[in-house]
């Protein structure tokens, strides 16, 4: 035999999994001695036994209710069903995880008509008609699935009828006739009549709200939340007490501490005479809980010592409900409040010195994927509330922008020139469009995922970027961008991006500035004592290496070349270079880019000096650089002397089945040897002229999809001599490291060859999982949804790195690699750098350092500290 | 002190690495007491310091070499540069392997005016003067760089004077005329006198052959044959014999048995009163050897002895050379004999019933891939004396065909069903062109390597085939095709291919049907009962499982269904299919497919029975399918009642950025389960009816591009449910399996995952080369030429299976697979299956069985016993 139901004084906070957050906390409120309404919780047990049973309370489950309700009827000294001192009950859900909102509540169980005649001699008869005919309403709707609009039509034509403004109009006559006819529709509608025993009354509103767990917006919800639906919920049946007996009573929320912006005072809102509905409702205006210090000095008083209790007791900043009837203060509610991100830090922060949690509960406290909201600008809060949404994507690159709307990357650059905030929008972008992201406040894209090349660049540079509007239909030639309701948008058109949330709003809207307090420093500071793994960042810029040093970035881990050629100054020669037909042709173009790379790499190693600096070999498939544009290659045509035909014979050879897997990486420098030479002299002759200046530099070359030692053996050995000369040249030496990445397989099976060649390891793990998976990740996003909807997949490989698959295999080659070098230097710069779980796996299999997009860093760095923290918990 | 010269009693038959081939068998003639010219090899070793010494014979070599000479003059009672009785040397090279013609070749040194002039009264002065002036002009050549066409052009010239037909019309007395001259243009051309010290004419012939270890082509063979550079040349040094003494002197070679047909009678040809270059000159025709035992007898029976002999010795058919000078034979060369496959399996076979050799021997002396040419038919050796060659691809597929050039699949197939015989021409073929390579009877293409499409399906469909002959320029528009040379061949006009080497001649040739002899059967048959690999085939239709089983095929390992959607038929229907917009829409299509794939299986459960036959469910993207010419779209845009704007949307919208890493294999099923279901329809409804019949069938239904164990989960259970369906609707059940390819890195690591669900493995090693490596085959042709050039690949991992990578993912995944399912199934089904190398390695790794193209089983059935007699070898 189960125990089906725990009194609240029987349970406590850690009975969670059987009473469900809401009765678990209703427990330990009971036994904290606060005032709370008495009752008690059917468990989640119950539910899951409901369902075996083929959706039947059984006779055990009945007779524990009853019994239950027999003792709260002595605890309260009321009556269930009796008009003698009668006893109301709600009854609501409550799961072990909250899903607010998604199950349903029944609220003044235990009336009928005797009951409602002997209530209304020791309240009121407006109060208890009022409460009668919203039982009989919700009933219909929660336990009998008829809609509560019937009966809502029925009182809009009423009110018509009497010409009543509002609810508040009508006369405890009126809600008597309300309730005589709200029994009617029910028994015309549900074809039975409304039921006066009470118990069945109970039983049927527990068995309901067993059933709200299984409805499709609770299963959606649980989907969605990775919550299993084993779980069940709960449900908690409890004294009715009334916010709204009067101007004596009240209704109230309110959070320890302020959720916005983290300060230690009581945040909150309550309404006099009133109901929690009425709070929600927004039909009168709640009042700070402040003016209750003034109105009702003792109660204000109480619920702060509450309050406070609650605080110390659960460790954390409390959301509670709270009502006050008939001038008694009855606590109904405490969980974890919400907080932003700001507070979450503040919080945490004070709750250290308060001696009140440690630097690692601190640490947990705050989700490292939140900490990105601190870092861009976000939309203001009422600009935000007029807003109109036109379409939804993915959120791809947090921030918020709007600008004029622009379709092509030339133009936008242009316009950005003229002084014009920009919003780019592409079907998607490629390489092409970087130098026009760049410029651009916000990026839009109707194609590609979180992982697209524009969502990857976004974040890299920190542009807002929202992709996968397939809400929007685009026409880059005609130059509209189409919403599905039909409104078309059009070049210099204004829209909005919220790249936090993946919605696009028309116009423009007002801006707040990031806000980094004090303490966020502190936090960081905290999380970088704790934290096994170095933090670097992708970089290929100047401005991003700033950006990420104020962000806490302890070197570069991945700097991609190729983004410095796309800029318009260089492109030509670039271009040139890859359509060059001789080896000299090619060294002469390749010698017209060098003083440019020279720069980019000088000013790369002052901002970073004394830390490391990875740069990656030109890695990317050469036709991704060539113009697309017919205008582009007639110019292209005329520099070499050429004809536009044999331009694009040219193009055409270069053209691949699968860019993916073709000729890219340090198969580039193999057969063009003549770029690595240029690109090995730029770095090193930048790293000679900043040591010059008396600052340490450390360049570590780093070679692309290495697949078998005799490729980076011969790659190294052509960067040695180059090397050499230039130290000879200049007689003196630096320091540095030559290195590759491991992104692909065969890469990692082959660890131990490539590591006697090998410094360090970085792990490419985009490709790593491309290659492992055998998709591509433009492509997957085609099939990769129905792989969602069938629970083939639960999650994204290339936003969370496959432990089992690519994790193994990064074990394998990290094994195999130590094996000959055990002080190999092991990092990872794929998009997965940045990301929570991803990290913990990297800090767990012993990687030194991970790199990420600059706006990541503080991310990782939470992200590595939070990864120690769970490893010493479990130990 | 090194010996560096072994005289040849000092040498014997395994001494081949010091003395080279030729050296160790003259040296092992020597003591089995053949009359050998007597001599001295300078070894490999003093090749070799030769290089260490800056390109100089040390004096330890020069006085061993002169000492040798000196024992030399015992052992012939004759002297080396004296006028008494003169010693004549030829110096020739000799490496460990063989390099026919790659190195130089001094004869008659030891000659200078006196010499001559008294040797000429031992012999004639004809001869010594022709002798003396060869000399003057090999020496000129080898020694001193300087060209024999000097000598040669002023020969003409005096013979043109004289009105000399030929240069048996020089007297004596014109040929010390000559030799005077001769040594006039050497002292003009080489700024000294010919050398008449004969020691230095020796010694600087010596290291002629040295230095010709190094010449442009013998560094080329080398790298062709993968003849290591290290190894260097021995030189042989030895006295001269003269086969053109007079009518009682002759010159031969001969063979121990037929190298053509391998029938066992000694087979060769000889010229009286001739040198060994006569008979290669070709100016007089030679006899057959059986004229010499007419001739002289005592010399032929001497020499039959000889041979017999030999073979017994060396257990080998061998190639023997042979000098009568003045009635006395010499033995100057064997060596074991090159022979076609034919002759090589007639002697194998004939060897071990004369019981001079074990089955596994004979099975060794058979080159796996060799027996290839057995199974083809090929061009007439007569009509290929006069053919004119006009390109060289790649021999992709062997076989030899003659037809009209067509330039597009359909009108090939019209010509064809018109009774032409039709090669087809393409850049490159794509799954379009299936039917029509099927129509062909040679497929040539411009673009593409040995595993491009072009030549995996021709292998697959037994059609001879070359690609990548990039010797031809082809415009499939104006249908042309031009040589190098500028000749342009138009539509209807003939060519001829050779896919066995690679040429393409002009016109039709005559062909020779395959011979396959009695003895073929006996030696495959030793070669079944000692492998353990199976063989099955990959073949999809029931003329190529015909084929395979007359080649000893034990099933179908690879049933690629998609090549039956090609035929025009069905791929209308097909088509629909894949545009469909809806489940319902797409089933209705399938039904309409569902017939002719159930007639497919059908056939090849009958002719395979009772063997297991693989199907594979729909692999490649669904783009594959659909038309590219604009006549093709437009029919399919009426049959689909739509625009054609509107059918270019839906084609446009399936178009892929990395094909080969998108929608295709396992993810077609899981986005469209009802392609799934209608094929294992098919597949199990088929074999119900075949088993109806009383036959055994044994379907394994194969699901494509696992990575995870969670898509094979989500398809079996469809698989399975339609299955039982079905058995329940006939009341019947048949054997089955359900199991899965291997061929994405993930699949490899998470092997035991996989394993639980799946009965059989099928590595399909041509995709997980891919993936491991990160390039497709299509586009590493691109980079690869350069990874050969600059040594960083010795072979392509597409056609031999790349054991360390590729390979160690096989192991990882059989361990894996074992550990939770031990009698799993284990094949291989990529074109690696038919690779000689690539088998020994499934051998050795465990598979049960490999699958290859029809025509490769033969080649894997020799291949997998060679594995096993070799592994028994190192035990």
């Amino acid at each position: 035999m189960h125990k089906y139901v725990y009194m609240f004084h029987e349970g406590s906070q850690t009975m969670k999994e059987l009473l469900g957050g809401k009765g678990a906390n209703l427990a330990e409120m009971t036994n904290m001695g606060l005032p709370v309404p008495k009752g008690f919780t059917v468990t989640t047990q119950a539910c899951n036994d409901y369902y075996e049973q083929a959706k039947n309370l059984t006779d055990e489950m009945k007779s524990q209710i009853l019994s239950s309700v027999e003792k709260l009827e002595k605890e309260t000294g009321k009556n269930f069903g009796s008009e003698e001192n009668p006893l109301l009950l709600s009854v609501r859900s409550g799961a072990r995880a909250s899903m607010p909102g998604m199950m349903d509540t029944i609220l003044n169980l235990g009336l009928n008509d005797e009951v409602a005649i002997s209530l209304s001699q020791k309240t009121s008869e407006r109060f208890v008609y009022d409460s009668y005919r919203r039982l009989i309403q919700m009933y219909s709707d929660v336990v009998k699935g008829v809609s509560k609009d019937n009966y809502e039509r029925y009182l809009d034509n009423y009110k018509k009828q009497k010409e009543y403004a509002s609810d508040l109009d009508l006369t405890a006559e009126d809600l008597k006739i309300l309730t005589v006819e709200f029994k009617k529709i029910y028994q015309s509608l549900v074809h039975e009549q409304f039921p006066t025993d009470v118990k069945t009354q109970l039983l049927e509103a527990v068995k309901a709200v067993f059933e709200s767990w299984n409805n499709e917006r609770a299963i959606y919800y649980r989907k969605l939340n990775h919550i299993p639906d084993s779980w069940g919920t709960a449900v908690n049946v409890q004294e009715m007490v009334y916010g709204n007996m009067g101007e004596n009573s009240g209704t109230g929320v309110a959070f320890t501490r302020n959720p916005a912006t983290g300060e230690n005072i009581l945040y909150g809102e309550y309404l006099m005479n009133a109901q929690g509905e009425d709070v929600v409702a927004g039909v009168r205006t709640p009042q700070n809980i402040e003016k209750l210090k003034e109105k009702m000095p003792f109660i204000y008083t109480e619920f702060h010592k509450y309050a406070k209790m609650l605080e110390s007791h659960y460790r954390d900043m409390q959301d509670m409900e709270f009502t006050i009837e008939n001038g008694k203060l009855y606590m109904l509610q405490t969980r974890s409040g919400k907080r932003t991100t700001l507070a979450a830090i503040k919080i945490a922060v004070d709750m250290v010195s308060e001696g009140l949690i440690s630097k690692e509960e601190a640490l947990l406290r705050v989700d490292p994927n939140d900490l990105n909201n601190l870092l861009h600008k976000t939309f203001d809060l009422t600009a935000l509330q007029s807003a109109k949404e036109i379409a939804h994507g993915l959120a791809a690159s947090p921030g918020a922008a709007s600008g004029s709307i622009y379709f092509h990357a030339k133009e936008a650059i242009k316009a950005h020139q003229n002084g014009e905030k920009v919003i780019l929008v592409r079907l998607e972008t490629s390489p092409e469009d970087i130098e026009g992201m760049n410029h651009s406040e916000g990026v839009l894209t109707v194609r590609g995922g979180m992982t697209s090349h524009a969502a990857v660049v976004a974040r890299g540079m920190g542009v807002c970027c929202i992709t996968g509007c397939s809400d929007l239909e685009i026409d880059e030639e005609k130059k509209t961008l189409t919403t599905k309701e039909g409104h078309v948008y059009h070049e210099k058109d204004a829209i909005s991006l919220d790249g936090s949330t993946g919605i696009v709003y028309d116009g423009s809207l007002e801006k707040t500035e990031p806000n980094i307090s004090g303490e966020f420093a502190t936090f960081m500071n905290w999380a970088d004592e704790i934290r096994h793994l170095q933090v670097r960042v992708n970089a290929d810029n100047k401005h991003d290496a700033e950006v990420a040093l104020k962000f806490g970035a302890e070197g570069i881990g991945l700097c991609r070349t190729e983004h410095m050629f796309f800029q318009t100054d260089r492109i030509l020669h670039f271009r040139k270079m890859i359509l060059a037909t001789s080896p000299e042709e090619r060294s002469h173009y390749l010698d017209e880019i060098m003083p440019y790379q020279k720069e980019d790499f000088k000013a790369l190693f002052e901002v970073m000096s004394p830390r490391a600096v990875v740069i990656r070999l030109l890695d990317p498939p050469l036709h991704e650089f060539l113009p697309k544009e017919e205008k582009e290659k007639k110019e292209l045509a005329k520099e070499l002397h050429i004809s536009l035909e044999q331009l694009e014979a040219r193009i055409d050879a270069l053209k691949e089945f699968n860019p993916m897997m073709g000729h890219r990486g340090c198969r580039l420098a193999i057969t063009y040897p003549e770029i690595a030479i240029m690109q090995t002299k730029a770095i090193i002759s930048a790293a000679i002229e900043v040591a010059k200046e008396n600052k340490q530099v450390h360049p570590e070359i780093m070679v692309p999809l290495v697949g078998d030692e005799q490729e980076l053996l011969y790659l190294k050995k052509i960067i040695t001599e180059t090397i050499s000369k230039l130290f000879a040249e200049e007689n003196m030496t630096i320091p540095y490291k030559i290195g590759t990445m491991i992104e692909l397989p065969r890469a990692c099976v082959e660890a131990d060859k490539i590591a006697k060649e090998a410094e360090f390891f970085s792990f490419g793990t985009n490709d790593l999982t491309q290659m492992t998976y055998g998709f591509s990740r433009d492509d997957a996003g085609k099939f990769l949804t129905d792989y969602y909807a069938k629970h083939i997949f639960t999650q994204d490989p290339f936003a969370r790195v496959d432990e089992s698959g690519v994790g193994s295999l990064m074990q394998i080659a990290i094994k195999k690699a130590k094996q000959v070098r055990p002080d190999i230097e092991l990092g990872v710069c794929g998009e997965h750098g940045g990301e929570e779980h991803s990290i913990a796996f990297f800090h767990k299999i012993g990687l030194d350092y991970v790199s990420c997009s600059p706006y990541r860093v503080p991310v990782a760095r939470l992200a590595a500290a939070k990864a120690v923290i769970e490893e010493q918990k479990q130990l």
